[in-house]
């Protein structure tokens, strides 16, 4: 099982720029910490802490804390696959939260499993420690450079 | 079709409870500015505005924002049909993004489709100042108070 | 909420035939027996009995049974309001299994949610003698004519 | 990443009657054509071939039977790790079609990702001689045996 995958040329410079500067400035992936922590030909790991202000009073992380981390790395994944000024726009995905996390750091691992010039599908896998904690899949659209944009 | 859905009773104290003190004071809800605006029996809504700090440079607002809302509303929806006590885990949710969301109001509408004693299953509709921009479907699961918790 | 959803332009004469020329003569919706019964813009209703040679011996119906039947909703729906001689091909779809069947008739209604020309999100609920069994959403890409097919 | 998987007791005699008893000779399994064909600690495969009588007037096989397919491995790859007399039932599941499927024979490989006495994870990776069509993920609910049943 699990042939290799074809997918578009890997751009290895956009791969280093994600890698490189990894380091999010704005938005939901400042706000909770994600780095991208690995590039490759259809693979991408980033990485976030658990921080204490994502506990909510059950004393678990917020759900959602993952589900935007799945997302994040569903649409990076393909990038360096993709040809410069298009973007990746999630159209769909699913998760299944498998433990509750409630400290150190969350690893998520997205694999491209099926990818054209116009769509991709990709799976995640997300560890709290080492430990499963949820997994995805979920498919993204590409789309042409916004005009001025 | 759309028959009625059978559900535990409901608890008109505990749904006052999430209407009136519904401004998150920490973690992503309180990030996000997510307020619920409205509880009936199987029926939630909660309201966010699209704040700019969640635009993303593609000039949307990033996809895991409308994860992060659907997973809060799919857990809220069910406090008021459980026991005092005990707590409701997402264990599984999956979303499609219908149109991009650039500014304005996000109202997420959850209604609980089917539900049991220890089980939940939810739909979310979203709409972007009255245009649908996502719609969820997922599952959770009603947990007994924790010892000591 | 639930805003009316703009939608491509009904053809009435698809829908009749859809309609009426229903009774499938071959593969995997006749071994099951299903009938279109309703179509409207933006709404279809199929229907199948329970036959027992589909009964595991577990005496429910097999799961497998509402996914093809939600699978065929889905892509059918979409055929009134797209060109003559395009097809719909399902991308994705996720369903919840609400409650057993084990007897009577199983009633699939499929809503499009979204559509443009090239893609559909539908929503379908299935109910079990108006006893709701199966909820469903999924995206349908709406494809032109093979050449030579 | 991917860790090993903590899973119950797997039954050595459960897999090999599934293994050797694998002519399914009623219901829709039948109907397919599918069999088991190997079943591993947290891994079962099935396979069925792709019957001229599944293949729709676009010339592509229905959908349907691959959300069958994938149904039915959900379920069977937990029995060896069950308690005998105790059921499974699919509460969920979520598949993407990453190609048309028109010929040949396609393999559906379903992997136990997490596991508890009552619940599983599961995903599913389909291949058409080889070529990746499908790929699913869910979620089944195990049950105590059914009082005279």
């Amino acid at each position: 099982m699990t042939p290799p995958v074809r997918l578009p040329a890997f751009n290895e410079e956009v791969a280093r720029r994600y890698l490189e500067g990894a380091i999010p400035t704005s938005g939901l992936p400042e706000y909770l910490g994600i780095r991208v922590v690995l590039v490759e030909p259809g693979r991408l790991q980033a990485r976030m802490p658990v921080d204490p202000k994502l506990i909510t009073r059950i004393g678990n992380m917020h759900g959602g804390v993952l589900a935007a981390l799945c997302d994040h790395v569903l649409g990076s994944v393909c990038y360096p696959h993709m040809e410069q000024g298009w973007w990746a726009a999630t159209v769909e995905f699913k998760l299944n939260l498998l433990a509750p996390v409630s400290s150190g750091t969350v690893t998520a691992e997205a694999s491209i499993i099926a990818m054209t010039r116009s769509t991709a599908v990709v799976r995640i896998e997300v560890t709290n420690d080492g430990r499963p904690c949820c997994a995805a899949q979920g498919t993204v659209l590409i789309r042409p450079p916004r005009l001025g944009g």
